[in-house]
């Protein structure tokens, strides 16, 4: 059946899995000693124009966002976030797990705004009480956000600049950060991203690989030990190459872009059916995740024939509904959605 | 260069990686909901002969150890394991980062015995103090062990009958399971495993996958809202189907058990040349991994061609090393190795 | 200096240092199972109306709080409370230390609304990614709130319902719960208090104790060992008694609601000052925490002759202060209170 | 009933109750803020011969030493203990429930020995795997230990000398400190503990407090927001002048060191009555606490007449049993005790 439900529905870029074919007899050490980490380190270096930067591979972003929040916080740290920040609300409680705090601020479609930040953190230095309240530690940002919705390179040094004030960390989350790029709205680079954020991961799982996520310390800041970290929270794979084969070959000849661009591309052809077909958006969002409102009853006709993500429902007979394209959406796959739309 | 460094040195066994590829293009939705986690979860409960099995697939070991032993205990229990014991040893204190102590007692070549299980059992109730202490709430045992050996079916027995007197769960670390039941010395089965055991876990990433450890509940004891837990703990992958499609691939046409039966061959041979070379074993072992003592000259001179695995030193000029066979040893490797130890 | 600081500036009622003295050479084991521990139990159980009530005695409220939050959610569970609430806000992040979120709603004048609940919880259920949520495992309330006010019996029922309706347990955070019930606003008895929560804690070092707080599970609901979990949590006291002997006192002939009765009288004797002198109120509080707010050249004015709390800023020039009263507090010093505001 | 239980079982010695009645009336700011912590600490500095030592309050001692375990030391490390250790042994898990692994090394009559120790670091940090190990981070010991010994002051600068060596803090728990200090067989001053340490407490609710411990830190070590992680870890008390009196009082004319004094010499007096009444001796104990070998069935007789804390069994026959004298044990109850053996 037709699906347009998530970036993660079908499995690998095929140059992905051609890679793990042509290397899979090469003996490595495991836990990422491997040559092709260490290749794919230097690759993501470079695209960073950070090459201090120090990387880590990881399997997931509820993972990789746990392993940041804990390694880095401080016991009576607190991670700032948007409300609507896929740490507040999707990771199960990771965060809270690991013992730590999420002090929620207010979304502007999935955004955090630097004056609502900066007034959050005066407030709270000034409050006389705030020894007995979580120290705001680090700042974590989506981009894009849980809405699609991007930051402009304006907003993110903003943010950036509040944090160096107040000397704590931005963080940004980028589960999907490919799509944030290649988005035509984008004025951001990867180094942009590396300069104006203290640590980041680029995210894999979403964007063409089986799984992984390239976690990304720019300001010499990986947490010492971060091995001994990783291992303590089940996070570390024995065959690293798992992790280093994909990311080395998503950044050979510009894959991770091509996958993110083509994406992108499947998703503003897709944003010209919807508007065509009459569709109502409930924001707009310059990435591959389109959320459009349908009617309770149109939704469930469509249901049978093709796969959304259910988001969250407007009133008592309407949805919001979430399209996403990836690296495996066609142009058939768009033109089946507009004719399904058209019955 | 020639390596029996470990059994996840190389990538998966080629079956496996031919059917990531074959379903690639099948979009599913996530997080373990895939026909491929079902189909593997059906096909383990009957390998098991245990249909009522609960199943859940993880990406390793410590993950594996870490989850099992935190959603299973109260906070005031604590689990029993050999002070050999991989929770207790290498896993950079996994399970006290979930909040709970392991509770050692002495190993012999690795296991726990029933006697000094019981004597642990009944000295800690006898104890006045014993609520200030922490209660023994889960056994803890690897099969294979750290060294290679193995449970007998009447050692199981009794362990797990010293269990259910106290009313506690018997688990099984299974990280290399096949090698356990596919080796010659061994008189057990997997149903046997799944009989006695209450919790245990077959060992993927160390038996031909490129990750994965399928967990398995036996007495409806699988913790409610596992996926939550999982989830929590950083442990879901998005692309649940990376798991399912390899344990199923495992569990079809005896996969796993080719794979365990083909390392226990290769290891049977290179016993036979490490006793024909004249090497000292540390101790006998049943199952892929070999220990012999060295001389730490013939070691360092060894290491030029063929890489080992450090294990400890036994006094001032020698040290114990491991090596290990897996789905992808050779024959032709054996020979190669054969002639090393010759020069 | 006159002070109105808060309800825990001075020591505690002469009758408990009194009694304290008196018992000070018996020789009891320690841990809580002296008999002033035992008597003081049954005391408030008889208080309660509750004959089936388990107590425990802690030293303090965030202690109280982390104690039963902690030991009464799964792992996959969070606590429902005001966005005001004092786990939320000013407990350092204790709850979210022992590995659960607090799941915000707003707050009326520091309470929480049944329907908010309601809506809040049936949301969650309706969600279809709830199993990657934080499940509402608990709901907390303080009564009287942060804000001073009170729940009346109506409101209280109409939570109760809802927490059964869901199956999760009412817990009420009783830091001044002799405030509430002795206050002439209140249409409750601690009857009521104990039929209608699953679990709360009478307040004790903010109503005359040295320190303390009893904590009463209803509804055969204490945690299984919850000594063990009381020590591994570093909240056992060795000498028992000193919380014993306190709350034994605190239950006989009433010095407990005689404590907040005169606290109450004080207060209402303040208010009627306050009025007077033409404060301004934050809100109407009917117990012994009043809220108004001073300009702020009146209240630097004022801070050189009596000492109050800073509550908070309600613009650049006006701030909230905070004034209570307690067992100490005397007709004079509501009189001096007086003559300082007419200045 | 004569009771030799423990040195916790009257209440507290009758100047500090004096003294808390004569300041019960003063109002003062709460959590530590009040005067009497403040001149509490100056006079532990003094005594300690340690004017930049940080001090903090708190209140027992499985809370003191999961508050220093778990603030002092980073995620991937644990703590060194021996295993008769309190830490390792009878705090339910307090330290494990933190996210730390206590470290086992055997003990030799309660104290570990510089040569072991080393012995363990150095072999730590040969393995080649020590990245998937828990790092030794600190040393605990007591002082005196579980068993009434004491180190000798060169033991303990050998300790002292190879935690320098390795970096990492040595920490004495000092929960009956005066005792040690006051033993005819102690060398030590508190100069030297506070010197040849990095952290310490110094024990009130052992030594004639009603409870209360404080928490010495000597070299510029005390963790940040100590106030914040001590509330984020509910071990904040509203009243702190409970604890602050309690101190200042103690370290007052020398009242810690007579209550410990005194407690010595009714153990000298205890030991010639058990040595005349032929009591076999389990060690050999310069402190207050006294291990004796009772007949399973004179064990049972006494225990009609005389409050004993069991200890652990010999053999089947046989038990060892602990007297404890403490502030309020008198001469007569030492005559009591050698009447009841005579019998």
């Amino acid at each position: 059946m037709l699906s347009f439900e998530s970036d993660y529905t079908t499995g690998a870029h095929p140059t992905i899995l051609q890679r793990l074919m042509e290397t899979n007899l090469e003996p490595y050490s495991g836990y990422g000693s491997d040559p092709y980490c260490e290749s794919a380190k230097e690759k993501i270096r470079a695209a960073c124009g950070c090459p201090e930067a120090e990387i880590w591979f990881l399997t997931g972003g509820t993972q990789t966002n746990a392993m940041v929040i804990s390694t880095m916080l401080r016991d009576y740290e607190g991670v700032v976030a948007a409300d609507t920040g896929h740490v507040n609300t999707h990771e199960a409680g990771a965060i809270e797990y690991s013992g730590h705090k999420v002090l929620p601020i207010r979304h502007h479609e999935g955004k955090i705004d630097a004056a609502d930040l900066t007034k959050y953190l005066a407030q709270f230095y000034q409050d006389g009480n705030h020894e007995h309240m979580v120290f705001p530690g680090m700042v974590y940002i989506s981009h894009p956000t849980e809405y699609g919705t991007l930051y402009t390179k304006s907003e993110l040094e903003k943010l950036s600049d509040v944090c160096r004030e107040y000397g704590i960390p931005l963080y940004m989350d980028g589960a999907r950060l490919g799509y944030a790029l290649m988005s035509s709205q984008s004025d951001m680079t990867l180094p942009d991203v590396a300069r104006l954020c203290d640590v980041f991961y680029i995210g894999g799982t979403k964007v063409g690989a089986l799984c992984g996520e390239a976690l990304v310390f720019t300001k010499h800041n990986m947490p010492k030990h971060f091995l001994a970290l990783v291992k303590q929270r089940g996070a570390l794979l024995a065959k690293g190459r798992l992790l280093g084969v994909q990311f080395d070959t998503l950044f050979t000849d510009d894959l991770y872009w091509k996958i993110s661009r083509h994406a992108i591309c499947m998703a503003e052809k897709m944003k010209a059916v919807l508007n065509e077909k009459g569709c109502e958006f409930y924001l707009e969002s310059p990435t591959n995740q389109q959320f459009i409102i349908l009617q309770d009853e149109k939704m469930a006709e469509l249901a049978q024939k093709v796969v959304l993500s259910f988001w969250e429902k407007t009133d008592k007979t309407h949805t919001v509904v979430r399209l996403a394209t990836s690296w495996s959406t066609t142009e058939e796959d768009i033109e089946q959605l507009g004719e399904l739309l058209s019955l």
